[in-house]
């Protein structure tokens, strides 16, 4: 029998997160206060966020150790098997060897929990009771109520009207943990009883619906905010999946030749990548590829500028690759990767040339899925499609060329609560959805003018 | 950290499947033959199985070795872990040591591809290019579906018309993986049009889907039919998950007091419970317990009787526990377990005294699986609840008793898409359907007569 999986033990897991602002060539820039347009300090954002995520956020530290109480949960589901995609090799016929970080086996289905759990910890050991959270897709809003749960802290989450309506067992799993659910907008904040007075119909949109979050938070003192990707500290607490990755290709004897991620707000990309970032600045002869999607190509397409986080102007300004925060993405069915910015950690090694990108168009990857689902066995959540796409763009090349060639993606999530998107593609119903360019000028346009004090 | 998962390697895996009619005190009675009223024969049977099955169906052997090809597949995504229910033990306040084996991570979400994959092997080993299959509430037709795909036969699947309605995202991943799925009563099979002419909407129901699968299989030369639970053949092929709970076990030194499965058709509670039945058979001090739907209580209300396997007489006739073929179980949404008969082979070892049986209502059972949601993060499919509550019942024992004890349950699959059953139980509406008692003498009044020829 040929081998499918490595597995670690528990006693295997990383103890440590990896901090990769320690080595990277050039530091982040500062963020701005949306409101003052100056820097913002660790005060102004401890209203919403814990001072220890905080310091996660703004420290240069290289590793931090990861709690106990966080590594209990944690092991409820991982170490998670890296494992060899062998019936996509053969499909493909490639010489390559494809192997995939399975994250699609927490119990949300996603890479998400890595995050929430650590958060949902932080925030507890502050004395927070509750956190204020949005979802587009589901796929964060789920992760955030399983590790409020799992700790004890209410949640309530904001969740895009149109979402809300379209995924509704999202919204069971979201209860099934315990946690409150409202379609946003919401009747629950200022921000969403806005909105509806404008439009009783409205949409929502994750502008919107982090509006709604931020504000409840801001406006309760037993509660914080949460967010699932883009920030520094969420890109950290995703590193357990590319320091296990490398514990399990050092087990059987490989190295990569390029690893992948999709991209929306970063965090998955980051937490199987910047491990590896690491270990090529140390001299590892290694590709890093980001896939985006055509239809929201932050990095290829968007400038590296200053801009705001949402629509509402209430989330900190960073430096990063945006195609403006008025840019609205077409409504492609990988619905946590629209997002009109990109981590500024992410943003800041793509402009390094440690990190390169490439934008792939929705049908390849649905096309990649669908070959996935049926040589694997696992449906992959319509966000993890871009990550196959670019394993298979790879695989292909290696193909060409008649090489072998060391492929490691990240499969971020399972697709069971989007089952509707592969409904849509197999009859047909899908395209690629292209924009204007006029849209994107327009939204970038808009950007905010901050000035960097002298250093 | 406390250890949460024992995990075994690919190296590990059992390279056999246990067969407990070698050690049966009380040999199997024979099947009769629905048409001729006399004991089938293999070659009768050859019509819709192949012959290789039906000899695991008949064979006293004890053990068979499980093919190459069948271990490449399954090792997709075994073996699967042992977990150690920490959570729900402390919820519990328990001295008792929770620990569950996790078939909720195949692609399928259940331990329904165990055997699926070694059906659609041995299929395809005989020349059959397809294969019809019945599903009730979609676990069974999803699992064939991933199997056939990997063996590259066709697979069509009727699933009973009101599931087909409910849960539409069973018929998207049945889609996704390639096959061919009709809401049943069809357009298909005589039996499918007759039941269309008496009443255009037809809810449908299994008896009447497998009627439509069995004569589709019997009707084209390329087509075979499968089963999902119940058949010799299908525990034995399940024997694997309590073949690797054993290792599992061991390798923590631990040895389980008593070892819980739900029970429909009996095939995970057989795959659990079979290989530790050969142990108590060989003088281990183990109880085993099978728990069922209280509005289906086959095993502890039930006759043990001959009776038909599915409502139109198509199926062999087998010695087993039955409320009546005609007996239609109340709508709870535990699906898989809503069926009128039993395993024989659960039933013998049930009439023995080798296997107890407990039945639990609904409320209960979605109490419980809620309470492992909240403790564990799986969120069970409402089947694996009945084990769930089986286990609880059993740690709550120990607590009274102020005992510790090991408790082994299976969690037989995931609720992803069952989520629309936990909207309906937090929302209150759900009860824990009776059913008159009169129902069952009824259909216990309409069991066909068979006569065993003289030994």
């Amino acid at each position: 029998m040929e081998q499918v999986k490595v597995l670690l033990d528990e006693t295997e897991m990383p103890r440590q997160w990896y901090n990769v602002q320690a080595d990277l060539p050039t530091p982040l820039a500062p963020p701005f206060h949306p409101a003052t347009m100056e820097i913002a300090t660790p005060e102004q954002m401890n209203v919403i966020f814990p001072m220890s995520l905080l310091e996660q956020e703004m420290s240069p530290q290289a590793y931090w150790d990861i709690p106990d109480e966080v590594m209990q949960v944690l092991a409820l589901w991982r170490p998670t098997p890296l494992q060899r995609a062998r019936g996509l090799e053969k499909a493909l016929g490639t010489p390559a060897r494809i192997y995939f970080k399975n994250e699609s086996v927490s119990p949300a289905g996603s890479h998400k929990p890595n995050t929430a759990v650590a958060q949902a910890y932080y925030n507890k050991q502050e004395g927070i009771k509750r956190i204020a959270t949005e979802t587009g897709a589901g796929q964060w809003g789920s992760a955030m109520s399983l590790a409020c749960n799992m700790f004890g802290l209410e949640c309530t989450v904001y969740m895009v009207r149109v979402s809300y309506d379209q995924k509704p067992y999202r919204k069971s799993i979201i209860n099934t943990w315990g946690a409150e659910i409202f379609a946003s907008p919401s009747e629950q904040t200022n921000s969403g009883r806005a909105a509806l007075a404008e439009n009783p119909d409205h949409p929502g949109s994750l502008g919107l619906a982090i509006s709604e979050a931020v504000e409840d938070a801001a406006t309760r003192d037993d509660t914080n905010y949460a967010l699932g990707s883009v920030l520094n500290h969420v890109c950290l607490h995703q590193t357990i999946i590319g320091e296990e990755a490398i514990r399990q290709m050092n087990k059987i004897g490989e190295k990569p030749d390029v690893v992948i991620g999709c991209i929306g707000g970063g965090s998955n990309f980051a937490g199987i990548s910047f491990p590896y970032v690491r270990e090529k600045i140390k001299g590892m002869d290694v590709r890093i590829l980001a896939v985006e999607p055509a239809s929201c190509p932050t990095v290829t397409k968007g400038l590296y500028a200053y801009d705001y986080g949402d629509t509402a102007h209430l989330a900190p300004i960073v430096l990063m690759h945006t195609l403006g925060h008025t840019f609205v993405p077409p409504g492609i069915h990988a619905g946590g990767l629209r997002y009109h910015g990109m981590s500024p950690l992410v943003s800041r090694l793509a402009e390094d040339k440690l990190v390169e990108a490439i934008a792939v168009p929705q049908l390849e990857c649905f096309e990649a899925g669908l070959m996935f689902a049926r040589t694997e066995g696992i449906v992959p959540a319509p966000e993890s499609t871009h990550a196959i796409r670019g394993a298979v763009i790879e695989a292909l090349k290696a193909k060409e060329e008649g090489k072998e060639r060391v492929i490691l993606f990240n499969l971020s999530g399972h697709g069971h609560f989007d089952m509707s998107a592969y409904d849509a593609y197999l009859a047909g119903q899908l395209s690629n959805y292209e924009y204007p360019q006029s849209m994107v000028d327009e939204a970038l346009s808009k950007l905010p003018h901050v000035e960097l004090p002298a250093m």
